[in-house]
């Protein structure tokens, strides 16, 4: 019998440890040789899968994203389904951006990566702020969503204040990974404040 | 007559056109070659001035970032002697963090490069947190001075405060740099809002 090979899933784990060096080691660091060695695959069984570095390191900036939006997608559906409001369901998203444990440690310093490397090749630039505009349509939809059960005022700009969550995030991440910032939720709470200043009316029923 | 050398300008020069380089090609791709060209100077006159990649881009980024503070510090002396609102002055000194000017955006480039370094360079990790608490406490200070003179509430915390402001610019800061975002007043301008909610006495006489 041939053996059956997941492909999918090898690349899937090759992607995976590419990006687990670049948390560990930087970017530049980063080679097809160090991925090899981490997988137990050759440097010719990863050429097949990926034809050049730059293409193994789109795929790992790819899976990682993906791996954090499923992350965030589990959380928003398990607040949902605990009928919490609005606001509790997106600072707990929102909080899976953060670097407060080891493993969202090393996911933002990829992400950080992403970030700086984007300023110098297009095709990273494109991944990071399709990931961006992504993370902004969540949350402004999020805001919409607050304005028709009653947690934000009609008034409220879905896209600015999404602005300003997302802002507000991100620069506390950058705070948290180099070892300051205080609590968490000393910061997010009082800007997700400003925008969530009502009651969801299916809470009142 | 000998020829009277101002080491101290040259190794600002040099500094200076490190940094141009990060911005424009990357870290990794700054090399003593590269400064040299640009400079004029040869490889072993930079190499006199500092004895390794590591002392030189040191010296970039200390050089860059006390640019950056001395641009601040105008930028707030200015604001007091117009006698302005601390809330006005405030968010005129951190507008200087944010890229939205080529200048700005070099600057920008630059300062992430640190952040991202630093991960993997303890020495770089100093001097970004060092900037990062500079900045911090410069923010606090002038909450302290809004609870003195009537435009921040005596129960604010200025640390808090603080990290709430710079986290809001940090953030926005990178959405601008990727391109995205909104005007950046309709981010910063409810945050400090939040700190900033009274009038300043001195206003009033």
């Amino acid at each position: 019998m041939p053996k059956i090979v997941d492909h999918g899933a090898r690349r899937d784990l090759i992607a995976r440890a590419f990006a687990a060096h670049v948390a560990e080691l930087g970017f530049s660091a980063t080679t097809y040789a160090r991925t090899a060695a981490a997988t137990g695959y050759s440097v010719g069984t990863i050429q097949h899968y990926f034809g050049s570095r730059d293409e193994l390191a789109q795929a790992a900036f790819d899976r990682l994203l993906a791996d954090r939006d499923a992350r965030i997608s589990d959380v928003v559906a398990a607040g949902e389904a605990e009928e919490q409001p609005i606001r509790a369901i997106l600072r707990r998203a929102v909080t899976e951006l953060l670097p407060m444990d080891e493993a969202r440690r090393r996911e933002h310093r990829v992400t950080l990566w992403l970030r700086v490397e984007g300023q110098h090749d297009p095709t990273l630039a494109r991944i990071a702020s399709g990931s961006d505009a992504d993370l902004h349509r969540r949350v402004a939809q999020a805001v919409v969503n607050g304005t028709r059960c009653g947690e934000v005022e009609p008034r409220v700009d879905p896209a600015v204040a999404a602005s300003m969550v997302l802002a507000t995030v991100h620069g506390l991440a950058l705070e948290l990974a180099s070892g300051g910032g205080p609590a968490a939720e000393e910061v997010l709470d009082p800007v997700l404040a400003t925008v969530f200043t009502g009651r969801c009316r299916h809470h009142d029923v």
